[in-house]
């Protein structure tokens, strides 16, 4: 299987990301071929500012290659080291009927939430879609919200395919594991729009600080509690080993603790837990040449398969070179 | 001055592309600077035929460069052979407003037209736009139909700037001699929608022809006509030289001739305008090599040039290389 994600730099990643999506990701790089881009021509629709999206492209390779991306497996890139891509775009764009975009939901959402409607968030899933078909990817990790975009790859794929022959592979939407989702400092779901995150690299006693903050209910030390519907167990859950799981559920069931003690645990297992990757992470923003080196060899490896699927497109469509 | 022309290979020119644009885009080539592009990504909006696509983008280097466009003057280039338009193209998409391409009359009265309403219709102002500021054009040669496009290109452009700096520069509609627009074979604008068209490179043959089939009224020979009202006269003005068109006026004004006799006038004077041309390309023809060499010669310049374009464009909105 050949595996392809995207991940957009618009801001630190927090645990939410982490656990429901990246390290998910990570996961798929023993495949036959994975391909990992960070996508700056997506995020550009958003962040209009060149120190800030440079900085989170920055740190998105550095957080990407400290939780576990391993170069030897994968390739890393930038999306806009891979010019093929925006060319397949606009190759694409050629055969994308208005109200295949007009019917996704992503952008519908985004203008009802008073977001500016440009054309670049409208004509994102054909880019998307370039991204997707340049590397013959088969198996796309996405969110559910992010299906509708894939069934668009798809019918822009299959309607060339029909027109001009056998030349995009169709991909399949892998669901991101929904149960991996992570609730926030508040209880709802982790995310940055309702600034209850918690970010995977903040400083150790940042964090810490945080997580001692989380607001927690006044029901008596001595009540026993539900462990299930308490969000800061849920977090604990996320670092814990079944051990200690069991032990905290315990408490909870039994009663007679308090919630410092709860923010205690979570803070040493998120610590315990990032530790390594902190470290890691550290090692390698030392080394920036290095990094990106590894950023120019998979946009290398990118360019090599992309150019191939570009040729094969343009060849088959009549965009003859000189 | 730097110029820029694009021409759509969506089929062969007649007379009226001819003295309508490409006479007058060709002679802008002794400006400082001339690019002049085929533009084979915008005609994949309409020509979803591969082998027709190829055949008109062979066809319209060899019309270009017989009818004198000089590749020692004037750098002539296929769309696609520049990657960095398609890429500057989706840098332009992430700051375009909807509404800048919604009020696009060439795209509504397309829809209107009943042609098939597809996002590279809607978003074919973005890739025009990338098409001029690659070069930092400062001229651009366009039929009145165009300044539109050409006013969101430096809407676009004046965004840009104004929101990452000073990285493109304004180009200006150059109008194109409306005074040019020559008559079809029916008296009507010649087009091809009106099937009333004269090709540059019909066959000598074919096309005198077509030129004795022109539909003329029925007034008996010896009445005097109005030569500016004829369209017989009107083509033969295109061609004659002032001795001979006064000379063909005198006869209007008399009377006492056979349209037949300014038929025949007509068709040699085109035979003797287009004879030049037309072995040219016949010599051309014979050479493709040459005129791929030209082609790539052409692309080489073209890229350097929209390499540093795009570079600039890049670093000012944050699109790092790794």
């Amino acid at each position: 299987m050949r595996v392809l994600s995207g991940i957009q730099p618009t801001g630190r990643f927090h645990w939410g990301n982490y656990f429901g999506a990246i390290r998910q990701y990570i996961d798929l790089q023993n495949e036959e071929a994975s391909y990992y881009f960070i996508a700056n021509l997506h995020a550009l629709t958003t962040v209009r500012d060149k120190t800030q999206l440079e900085e989170n492209t920055r740190d998105a390779a550095l957080d990407l290659l400290a939780l576990g991306l391993d170069p030897n497996k994968a390739s890393l890139f930038l999306q806009s080291d891979v010019p093929e891509v925006s060319e397949l775009c606009w190759i694409l764009m050629t055969g994308t009927p208005m109200g295949l975009l007009e019917r996704c939901v992503s952008y519908k959402d985004k203008v009802a939430r008073g977001i500016n409607a440009g054309a670049g968030l409208f004509t994102y899933p054909v880019l998307m879609a370039a991204d997707i078909l340049a590397y013959d990817a088969n198996i796309v990790p996405v969110g559910a919200d992010q299906v509708q975009h894939i069934e668009v790859t798809r019918d822009l794929a299959q309607s060339f395919n029909h027109h001009f022959g056998e030349v995009f592979v169709l991909p399949q939407a892998k669901l991101l594991d929904a149960s991996a989702k992570v609730v926030g400092t508040d209880g709802e779901k982790m995310s940055k729009s309702y600034d209850n995150t918690i970010g995977i690299f903040e400083d150790a006693k940042a964090m810490r600080k945080k997580i001692m903050r989380i607001v927690t209910d006044s029901r008596p030390m001595e009540d026993p509690k539900d462990p299930e519907t308490d969000h800061l167990f849920l977090l604990f859950r996320l670092f814990a080993t079944p051990e200690a799981l069991q032990e905290m559920a315990d408490l909870y069931n039994k009663g007679g603790f308090g919630y410092g003690h709860v923010k205690k645990a979570l803070a040493d297992a998120a610590d315990e837990y990032f530790g390594e990757f902190r470290a890691k992470r550290a090692e390698l923003a030392a080394q920036p040449d290095k990094v990106r080196e590894i950023l120019g060899d998979g946009a290398a490896a990118a360019r090599k398969q992309a150019g191939a699927v570009l040729r094969r497109a343009q060849e088959a469509c009549g965009l003859m070179p000189a």
